[in-house]
């Protein structure tokens, strides 16, 4: 899998993506990240400007079509993506699923947008799938790029061990996560479930199960209800 | 306002907290954010070991209790903290509302889960808040404290211009954000709507308010329920 991502301030995602598994994912070739800064694909080779006020006199300052397409068009001339992914508050909600579906895919492109917004007819134009990493507003897209490629990678054959296996993650199966424990069994008082301790292995998966769906019904029946 | 982030990958969080936004808004004093690595708060001080296997036989590793317990106790020591927020996918859903309402914090303190998870009595002892930005998996909490940091520090006066203020932005007033364009007025044919070259400045706010309805109404009609 490869992943291009188009920002205006690429310094911001070196340290996550060139660090523990993410970095250890590309080592090893199972993926391929590869960061483009958008000022190199402006026209104005001077300031490198990829931004302007917005038409109609609202405030902030918004980024313009020719460097984006410019950036899009240079990578698609050398291989075909199956999503040019935009990150904005208002696209489709990013979710596990979603991620899944993601993790399947050959090449995707993700453009940050950033300032006031990218015009909106590269939106129309160049942009396959609008998605949003929750109902917040960032400083940028760069972090919702990161989580959504961390969220994908993870998910790669090889990438997380087998035993750390995101089979057996929260909402995988429509489930939260049981309460996990370890040493020591009595931490000033505060103590381990008995069960735990017992070595009776089929008590204490169906324990286990019975956490999960307790946890889910209390904290997010709405998994449930899919 | 102070942020201290406990991991045990501090480096993961370098880049994003010191670049652009963040990294101006800490270099005028307007947030102070502490990062604190959990393998300092390690009993064992040879091999800094801070997880454990899981009691109950499942697979992958458990943060323990006790290094965690020290970090935040030490913390704690210093000065007092509004909350002590664990990120984790089933927490309390992160929003603009619930980023409005920890900017007004003083001191907020975000351990960054990883491995399997944590003892689970660090959950119920030590942690007042349980935050998940989305319903999604990642390889650990640490984007996930990036994220909360970004969406709060930058509604802390002073941090992003008036001009970009946050009270623009999509969510805050339960409506998304409208279309927003820059020069040319016309790219490859692509032309920008013409009520905004049209100078009239009055039909243009109505028109970017019939927008934003427009378009929450079809992309998000859940925000206009509250």
């Amino acid at each position: 899998m490869r992943i291009d991502i188009i920002t205006v301030l690429p310094e911001i995602l070196e340290s996550p993506l060139n660090n523990s598994i993410l970095k250890r994912a590309q080592d090893r070739h199972l993926v391929e990240i590869c960061i483009h800064n958008l000022r190199d694909y402006s026209s104005d080779k001077k300031h490198r400007h990829v931004d302007d006020y917005p038409f109609g006199g609202s405030a902030g300052m918004v980024m313009q079509c020719e460097p984006i397409d410019r950036a899009i068009t240079h990578l698609k001339n050398q291989r075909s993506y199956d999503e040019v992914i935009f990150t904005t508050p208002d696209g489709e909600r990013f979710s596990q699923p979603l991620a899944n579906e993601l993790s399947l895919c050959e090449n995707l492109i993700i453009l940050c947008g950033h300032y006031k917004g990218i015009d909106h007819r590269i939106r129309e134009h160049l942009i396959t799938r609008e998605i949003s990493i929750g109902d917040y507003v960032l400083t940028g897209g760069e972090l919702a790029a990161v989580v959504m490629a961390d969220a994908i990678i993870r998910l790669l054959p090889g990438v997380i061990s087998d035993e750390q296996s995101a089979l057996f993650d929260s909402f995988q199966d429509h489930l939260l996560a049981p309460p996990v424990y370890t040493r020591p069994a009595d931490y000033k008082g505060w103590k381990v479930p008995e069960i735990l301790l017992s070595g009776h292995e089929a008590k204490i998966r169906e324990w286990e199960l019975q956490q999960s769906i307790e946890r889910t019904k209390r904290l997010r029946p709405d998994l449930l209800e899919d």
